[in-house]
């Protein structure tokens, strides 16, 4: 059974992940993990931090001659920056007092964290809180979509929105692969460039954007999450990885909230059989049905809120003093939704990749192969 | 720590539950329990089984002399018609021709749970599938609110729409107490009024209807979930519990969707500081910052598809003949959305209760409430 | 993946199992479940409340014209004499001063118990520590038996030792089937004739004995369990489920606490390579390798502890007035080893089941064959 | 709840581990992680590559200034010969020929992990099930040691024997701490000499030795463990934790299998009341009573087998070949007792804060501290 565990401060050395039950025989491309890394630091609206780091992934462990030996595997992405954070962050000893950060910021876990682990510096929340723990999930988010590709599941997302630029148009899994821009990871030009303005007026104003992000996964067989037991729906699953990721506010499956204000005659996928096979005229379900997936494509949307961190500072209170101040300003993105779709495809994926490990058991790819192969 | 496990068929002897980690010293009303159960029952829009049943909870362990002894609870809801069901369903053996089910209905289990477990029957799938396991988790959920009301902790929720029907307007955790109405959970009467009717039109054309429902928490003390691990977020693993609900296809916390709109100054919450308590203005966040609740009342939306099972019946096909088909019709429900409301407040109630549990630890209710009135 | 809880009190209603993980298409022969129960509360050296009870497993859920269903399977053991107990145990509400315990019995959980479930009463403490819980593990062994003879692993047990009468002789499985005695699980007569002679003066005395239990399974395939992470090794997991059961205290695999005094030149299992197989001249390692199984019999012995509960009363205090006293005698047997030699089978049965459902994934018994049949 | 995940193959970069849980506050002295891995690579009877390697541990996340944050700690201890095996272990690719292993070695992983991980090099699967990957978990364990020791919990150990030399004698908790000699762990010098010489001989002859480990737990008070359901119980835990570490075949607490042949009037330990406190005369228990602690010592005793490398090479086969063969010689230690010792240490350490985090609860030591003081 595969788990991730991810560990790593924003400023300290690096974010670490450890994947177990990787199969035996996966052979790695370390550029595709890097590539996902490149992907999550670009993108329109990001600040300056972004820009200088340029993350690499490195395996520690569980891979020989760029093929998983079944064992754990370990990965780090260094923290580019460390030498200058060094002072401040060392676990060995450093100084605590230069970059204390005592105006807490809404929406952030800084005052909660504060409170909870009896702190007086948000420093110590806001290392881990941050969204940059993220990166030891796209790193290890690289794998886990090197394996499931092995089985011919491929998952991708795209941006459905910024603040209110929204494109409500339909597309295919093909559509999402080719259109996707580099800027923004949406697929109308149009949109997007309403986007982009929306973003350059927000700069100016020192204000931030969300948006809505839309995930799809295709070739995921039928079977997979279960209706036997509520721990094992997909669905259930899957939003609970998609809502772990920094910003998100909510999930929905297929049509999600507008099935809701739909009929039952209007709002199911009915079912037809031909050439051989059952087929459905159309996928409001999104792909899963009694927390199982139907073999349809999955497709998941999610919100996420605009960053919290706004150059302009969002009112609030010295921690210690108790005095009114302004938010402290650790970063200085506008928009960071299409960061947070390479996460949430990362999110996805990882969740994906342990129900397939779950249900084919076995420990060489090979093994893997053949289940899935004979599976309807 | 708190576990729960069900178990239990639709038309089988009853629906089960273990609950774990209930600590010693827990006063049960089991009067309480049978309330759910009986608000899980009820509903404008109900169908004839539902009124028929009249569940009751039976405490088989884990209790003696109504106080819980710290070990295992096991509740049974036994089916009051499976004298009827018998013949066909008994574990003994029994007849398995004469109920059996063929016509997959869209938008169920029945078509992926039959390739997934290798049976022509979707009874041998829809008899867990089927809603009525949610009486097993309402049952515990008497249990888990029990335990949370001995810390004052509180959850409740109300129905905010049944189709197009939408009740926009703002309450407090007070209101939806007190205006909550027994035949839709809806707070507003003229709202209900046109819930109702949509409900009758569309009892008369054989279809049906979901909806939108809110949940609520008041009580819960701050730093619940952690920031630490993407597991431990509050917001994942309640988005888990509530997507694990029979029909629910969407989740949000707070202003959910709607934050993905706004700009960075209108979404977040400011903090403030009076009477020697941090405050907030507002509460866009629905009580959970980094992963962990903040102290505020926790508001969660949650969507209802339309029940998937028509009178009209849907197009289909039958599994065995692979023939055209109209839907199998085994319940006549029109709407269940304050059913589904009930559940949703059972999921939640045991993902508080494990949360609380985990952070708490300790063995008796005394040691809880010692616990968690040090906490800030 | 396999899951096991169970519940109840000893004086209860009854003993409670829920089962997840079961495949589909498993056809349960509830007389062999009812036969490992028989066996549980046979024996010599047995008291009087074995013998009233003759226990019977029901199953609530799960299963369907006796075969499983793929969804949890629910086994109840109801408690024949509690109509007589009632009165002194309802969770609905009784009577709590008539059976009090409050002279703490050395070797039980009364004294620790009630200090950390902060109760006056040891029978709180009791009617879940008691070795009666684990008729409930015996009817779950009871499935998981036929779940893993349906693919030829089989597991069986027989009590090398009581008190100190001790069989030393060498066994095959086939010895162990054929030779086990019903009296106390022994396979020589003579060793055997001594042991019910101990039993017979320890019985006069007042005093009880304990003994030693070697527990083998055949037909386990080679590479169940892994030396790739600690928490998956066959070993580490197996030693856990013995030690789980009521009164063990030493659990060791192949020649175990032996292969400490032995030199490497006499302790390892040399392999050779004959007739297109891997072979071993010897099981020194008790068919695990590695933490993993190596395809030869697994052999583990358990040591059992004298029954803690003697006729003749051990010296303690009440736990209220601190007084010295006698240590309250609940029951009386005088040797249980043939008992907890079920209990360790149907332990081990259980681990198994567990690992294998793990490897192998699957979602029926077809697919489970299908998926073992291919391993090496 | 503490959680501990290791990685790393033997002469892969190093060896990791991720530790979640560990409260906030805590300050680390590394040098006494270090020490635990001096402790580990010493005593007599160590092959060459002991004596080279002098592992550091270096800690990458969850400690700021020393001090814990509440974060996932995250620890490397670099292999310091990576540079001279990079050429044939490499991830991002190297040589897989050269250090080819054919010749399975009995009592090792390597048949059993080739055959289950589908691969002809031994070297796939020896990497990671080497005793080497104890360097995490006796780093980790030195993390534990510090957090037990904040609450006066302390754990030691020591060496009982080496093959036939056996020290019987009856030894206090100071004991063990004053009198534990440097190169076997053993705390009588005449039994000392006896096993130094068995080490002489054996590593004349190119031969092996195990021995018997016993390890103690001070200061852990009552109640940490629960009969409540069988995978709490405090005793199969340890069991499995204990179980876990490499090369161990037997594990028993307090008396263990010598308990197996006493009369239920001398294997337990009577109760008393002096001083305002509940007391025993006797531990033969080894502190646990119904699964879980009495508030005595833990005791607990391992089986450790003779290491199975041997010089002279036991009798096998060519894996590829099928051909007769000595086994390959990948370490040359005669002795490795000691060793295994503090690894039982660092395995005992995490078990017991694992359970300590659960009865806890809490998210700081200070939490940690008033709570665990609190308990009777």
């Amino acid at each position: 059974m595969i788990t991730l565990t991810t560990a790593g401060e924003s400023h300290g050395k690096g974010l670490f992940a450890i994947v177990e039950g990787i199969p035996q025989g996966l052979v790695i491309d370390l550029e595709k993990i890097n590539g996902e890394l490149f992907r999550r630091q670009s993108g329109y609206g990001r600040g300056a931090r972004q820009k200088i780091e340029s993350d690499k992934a490195e395996i520690l462990s569980g891979v020989r001659n760029r093929t998983t030996l079944g064992s754990p595997v370990t990965l780090a992405v260094w923290n580019r920056d460390y030498e200058n954070w060094k002072e401040f962050m060392a676990p060995e000893g450093c100084n605590t007092e230069e970059r204390k950060v005592e105006n807490v910021r809404p929406g952030h876990a800084d005052l909660t964290g504060m409170k909870k682990f009896g702190v007086t510096d948000a420093r110590n929340i806001l290392e881990r809180a941050s969204a940059r723990e993220t990166a030891a999930r796209v790193a290890a988010g690289g794998i886990f979509r090197q394996l499931l590709e092995a089985l011919n599941i491929e998952v991708t997302g795209f941006v459905r929105s910024v603040g209110t630029s929204f494109d409500g148009a339909t597309y295919t899994f093909e559509d999402v692969v080719k259109k996707r821009s580099a800027e923004l990871a949406m697929l109308d030009r149009d949109v997007e460039k309403r986007a982009k303005k929306q973003i350059d007026s927000c700069k100016e104003a020192g204000d931030t954007l969300g948006g809505v992000i839309e995930l799809r996964v295709r070739g995921l067989k039928s079977g997979f999450g279960s209706p036997m037991t509520y721990r094992e729906k997909l669905d259930a699953r899957i939003a609970s990885t998609l809502m772990s990721v920094q910003a998100v506010k909510g999930v929905e499956v297929g049509c999600g909230f507008s099935l809701a204000e739909m009929k039952g005659s209007e709002a199911h996928d009915e079912i037809y059989y031909e050439n051989g096979k059952f087929t459905r005229g159309s996928n409001r379900a999104g792909g899963i049905e009694g927390g199982a997936s139907n073999g349809e494509e999955l497709v998941f949307r999610v919100a996420m809120k605009p960053i919290p961190t706004l150059m302009r500072g969002l009112n609030t209170v010295n921690y210690n003093t108790k005095t009114p101040a302004k938010a402290s300003t650790e970063r200085s993105d506008v928009c960071a939704v299409p960061a947070c779709e390479v996460v949430c495809e990362s999110a996805l994926l990882a969740e994906i990749a342990k129900v397939v490990s779950e249900r084919l058991g076995g420990d060489t790819l090979s093994e893997w192969q053949k289940r899935y192969g004979e599976l309807e």
